[in-house]
């Protein structure tokens, strides 16, 4: 195992820590586990929190800030924080206005997430979860009853945050990620795993000419292998399948193509080279693409397709202000 | 090799359109080679023109854009473009005002750019050029004579974009960035290379406890080869190096951990943690920290540390507005 750490057992808090100081102007960290919030509690909003296991940053801690998350709860690598620090985290962030829990299926997120939010009911603190499940390699899997939740969090993350932070009402901001989640596919591939730091080994080997499809966000293997393929015949593969889940004919699409940690940009602009010509060529017009790492396993060599199906207002809210360490956006004019 | 590509001989023209297709409201694409300009021309003020070979994504063309470049070429990988590619690319962006090249201390770009310089100035286009040489590792390489420039040019592009954003002169905007290019310095470890794919095999080997370090940006290896230390030992062997390369006593910085391509935020974020430290302890202020991949070599897994001196002008220019694929800045206030 070749990595730029200290410990193993250090590697969620140094991570934090470091996190926290590149960006004390947005972040700080609560003392009860891995939490991060934002430097300046806004009052008056919803508060929307999100989190998982440690492993996909930027998730979740670098969308935390104006326009996005108010804390984001950090568990060790690939493991759900416990219900304690997701407590902690919405009381602190809570306001009379509510939180919302932005959950990705997967069965331990999901369990302490909502044991965490019935702990802030307890105290009378308003709150609701929605949990995104945009993968459609899988059904069930080893890890999720139903599909899991991956890449495609990060748009509710930005649109519900951006409704969020106008002021909307709890009902509205939930209705609004539960749109996005509605609306928006995601499927990945791999051609190297990643290795938990922990663990000490990669979770699966590869020979020179095979890859993983399906792969989900926690380092585990994809539903199937095939012999590799090049990167537009991969695109296409996952293409398809988002495709035929719903139906996009001559909608407007956000598009992210995601790196899983080991890919270089390089890759992902050939990749979206190629699915912006397949969805030009299927009339499905392209509203907005980001290409870079949003929801990474760690150093992975992989990346995900997620294209979600835009109305005016998720337009809107796309393209709204946000100001946090790994996702801005200027605001309050309209490009091209 | 494994990668998500086509062809090794379309790697750079479709990685170049992929990255303007997904960003048509920053980015267009000459017909003359892979030069990339802004969407929209922006008169009467000076022009800012970067580039090299391809392999640094984001770097150059994901910094084009308001406040910071107007022009990016780019080469082969890891080979400098041609002078006309650059000649075109000025020719394009020229204003009244002039035009400011960047150019990366490397012998082939040096020369092509100033040659795409005096091919401008020839047709009375008002053309200048500042060389960056951050790298303190070598002071004279197989690739160039005198420092080479590394991951510090980016705060070149930021800080000289900024001033030329605002419309000041060109010996203005010259000055400033020949100001960054003195108060910047950057060094850079490996611990596994990358490939061209061109090549196809890696630029070099390392065992499993072997580190290069002195690394620079085109795959080469670096100044030498040292057993693997931890995220903090290899830290401070840079830090080491770069604070004995200028006084940076009492000063306030801009940090820059900088991915060189494979390299997770999880333990750039963990150098982060231990830079932050030392130079809190070294009683230097870090006034911002960029932490992410600016400067890549690909899929090197790797990174460099960059620290700039700042002042106060330099400092307004940092954190001023802007707009590009890869570097945002909201602007117009001041954080923490």
């Amino acid at each position: 195992m070749k990595k730029f750490i200290n410990d193993v057992d250090l590697v969620e808090e140094q991570m934090i820590q470091g996190m926290v100081k590149a960006y004390p102007q947005y972040l700080k960290k609560l003392d009860c586990g891995n939490v991060v919030v934002r430097a300046a509690k806004k009052e008056r909003k919803v508060a929307l929190v999100s989190g998982g296991g440690s492993g996909h940053e930027p998730a979740h801690g670098g969308f935390v800030g104006e326009g996005m998350l108010d804390a984001a709860v950090a568990g060790a690598v690939f493991t759900s924080p416990t219900p304690d620090q997701i407590y902690e985290a919405v009381k602190e962030v809570a306001t009379e206005a509510g939180v919302l829990l932005i959950v990705k299926n997967y069965t331990g997120d999901v369990m302490n997430f909502e044991m965490g939010e019935e702990m802030a009911q307890m105290e009378g603190i308003r709150v609701d979860h929605v949990i995104t499940n945009d993968d459609v390699a899988v059904k069930d899997s080893l890890y999720t009853v139903g599909r899991r939740g991956v890449a495609g969090t990060v748009f509710v993350h930005k649109i519900a945050g951006a409704l969020a932070e106008q002021g909307a009402a709890l009902p509205e901001v939930k209705a609004v990620a539960l749109k996005v989640i509605d609306n928006v596919r995601t499927m990945g591939a791999a051609i190297a795993p990643c290795t938990v730091p922990a663990a000490g080994n990669p979770g699966f080997t590869l020979g020179e000419n095979e890859m993983e499809v399906g792969i989900g966000i926690h380092g585990e293997p994809g539903t199937h292998r095939e012999e590799r393929k090049t990167a537009d015949e991969t695109a296409d593969l996952l293409l398809d399948q988002i495709l035929a889940d719903i139906d996009y004919a001559g909608s407007e699409v956000a598009v992210m193509i995601n790196g899983a940690g080991a890919t270089p940009l390089m890759e992902l602009y050939i990749i979206n080279n190629h699915v912006a010509d397949v969805l030009k060529e299927k009339g499905i017009r392209v509203y907005r693409t980001y290409v870079g790492e949003y929801m990474t396993s760690i150093e992975m060599q992989g990346f995900s397709i997620s294209l979600l199906k835009l109305d005016e207002q998720m337009k809107e809210l796309l393209d709204a202000k946000a100001d946090t360490p790994a996702w801005k956006e200027i605001g309050g004019k309209t490009h091209g």
